[in-house]
């Protein structure tokens, strides 16, 4: 499919307006898949649109790696920035909140809100750092339920993530199967791959030997910095691709190298990346990309057995959607999944986004997006 | 082309034995291409075969980034180390040093017995460091041009290099069109893209911000070893494939792993990657690594033009191979400088190798590659 990026909205599109987090603390406690046991946590949430009376419009939105509940909207009028996945919900959008009810969940471990290693332990008083149980994707999709329960909702209309958000989906729809109707997968796999992992321990490398991170027991906005925005920036390369990466930047030289520090910015797309770097040590705490890197390492659906045996429990209908130039998650590993659900017997269907966008294409406004996420949510509502 | 990786070598074929490197002095002062000058220099080489009467046979193999002038054999009788092209290189074997003289060379700025940022200036009497003037490709071709007319070499019967050594080559054909009679040119590109300079720019940045770096002026031995670590686990990633490190490691864990330290190795690339790193340690040296990534960042041979009219001096027959799983510099780079030299009106042929080796296709044993090398070098001699 081409993505021609042309009128991505209708005209009645409206964004969900101003918006604010809630918390929802799980007063018991939580014991985690790899042992170890937390006495309470809090995840916190957004919900845009409204829960309609027999509670069956609701379609839950997992994050991806380092993103968080805030999906869509602002939180003040005059807010800039908007929600990680603003394009795609909203009044009007291809998940309509006039008719959906869609919940943006921080992950169990995170760092936006959500109980994680930066957490006070109340047993100690101090932030939970390396005492922070081990965690998988399921602790985190388990925690979720929690929450999910406790709005009253027995079934979920849906669940959507892309990359790891797409991974804790189909998490959703094996632990949980009598709970989902429908899933929406993109950029994902259906396992982590020896790739993927490389590249989380090199950023894992940078964090540990870098020596702020103390083991893990730095002050709160200190801590391995050097470290963190390191991995990020390597990571940042991974979510793009050679294409995008050319056209954007080339080998454009930055307007301010001098040339008086030998190693200082001398092309755009180092200036760039250090932004990236930069920018991600304000809204990212290294424990929590520590753990949550291993959570994902460690997902494996189908654990040994054939992908499609991991299926067999699904009741969910399933859209996958891969993107062309996706080389951390290429399409391959996408289809692979839809395959397996296939011959799982279960109701489910394959797309691929022609992009040079990368990765980061399932994030980005696309109208063959759109288009697709849209009908599979309406179709036989 | 399939790689089938049979009956590598003939049952001729034999390795050059025990060789041992040697020095070429340069007394005269270098003026490199951004400014800045040093008094003398030396470059450590080795050579393999003999220069026939009319200096005609002689071969040079510019080394990738971290490589030197050990192209083939080994230092002792019990040595089990080879030099790092010993596949290719040899009595019999598709280089044929019963044929050619062949010359191997550790580039300017290298850190294996060439002069570079570590070496002692003669001004002040400690380590250049920083005071080393910034270096390009063609610095070093230069500076081995120095090399070839010492050894009394006017023309060189070919230059054969992979990866930066290719693009090495290329300016060999460029800055001195008349003394090349072939290039071969692997897994190459006739510039620095913009995400091979992000990776660059991420393992420069890992070791800058090492606090061991001290601006460069670290003890012999000592330096940024977790920085320069790091850079190279995250390089070496992007030396292999997706599928190659899939086929060889996929998701095994490690038989150590045992969950005490929580970001300890769990998986088995996670140690072979480690171990990467640490054993580039021992052979590599902080300041060359910026150096020498700063210059092939640097690499544009078109600078402006039409490849095609870069080309227009070049009087080498080329033989281009791009190898089908590198995405380092993927095969359509390789291509297009064929393309580029055929518009040129030169003589020039382009194979691509069907391997899921990856960037490090170049190095390793191929039989599809051997016939390539060995047919280009002998066709019409």
């Amino acid at each position: 499919m081409t993505d021609d990026d042309s009128s991505l909205s209708p005209d009645t599109a409206r964004d969900v307006g101003v918006v604010a987090p809630a918390d929802f603390v799980c007063a018991e406690p939580f014991r985690f898949e790899l042992g170890g046991e937390i006495p309470a946590f809090t995840l916190r949430y957004e919900t845009y649109g409204k829960l309609n009376a027999d509670k069956s419009n609701a379609i839950l939105i997992p994050h991806a790696l380092t993103g968080d509940h805030h999906v869509a909207g602002r939180y003040a009028e005059d807010d800039r920035k908007r929600g990680w996945w603003d394009s795609l919900v909203g009044p009007g959008k291809p998940v309509d909140t006039d008719k959906f009810f869609v919940i943006g969940v921080n992950s169990l471990g995170g760092c936006r809100g959500s109980t994680g290693p930066g957490s006070l332990n109340p047993a100690t008083g101090a932030p939970y750092a390396l005492d922070f149980p081990q965690m998988t994707l399921g602790d985190m999709v388990r925690a979720q339920e929690k929450l999910i329960s406790s709005l009253g909702i027995r079934r979920l209309y849906g669940v959507i993530g892309g990359s790891m958000g797409g991974m804790k989906a189909m998490l959703w729809a094996t632990l949980f199967p009598d709970r989902v109707g429908r899933m929406i997968l993109m950029a994902c796999s259906a396992s982590q791959n020896a790739q993927a992992i490389a590249f989380n321990e090199v950023g894992r490398n940078a964090i540990v030997r870098d020596p702020g991170w103390c083991s893990g027991r730095y002050a709160a906005g200190e801590g391995p910095r050097n470290g963190l925005s390191v991995a990020r920036m390597m990571a940042h390369i991974t979510y793009l691709s050679d294409r995008s990466l050319d056209r954007k930047f080339g080998r454009e030289k930055h307007p301010d190298a001098s040339g008086a520090d030998p190693f200082g910015i001398e092309f755009q797309v180092e200036s760039y990346l250090r932004h990236q770097g930069r920018a991600f040590l304000d809204r990212f705490d290294a424990n929590t990309y520590l753990y949550i890197t291993k959570a994902v390492d460690r997902f494996d659906l189908a654990d040994g057995r054939p992908l499609h045996e991991a299926f067999a429990c699904v009741q969910a209908r399933t859209l996958v959607v891969g993107f062309s130039s996706d080389w951390l998650y290429p399409p391959a590993r996408n289809r692979e999944i839809a395959l397996a659900l296939l011959r799982a017997g279960k109701d489910a269907s394959y797309a691929e986004i022609e992009t040079d966008a990368g990765h980061d294409g399932f994030l980005l406004p696309s109208e063959t997006l759109h288009r697709l996420v849209r009908r599979f949510l309406e179709n036989a509502r």
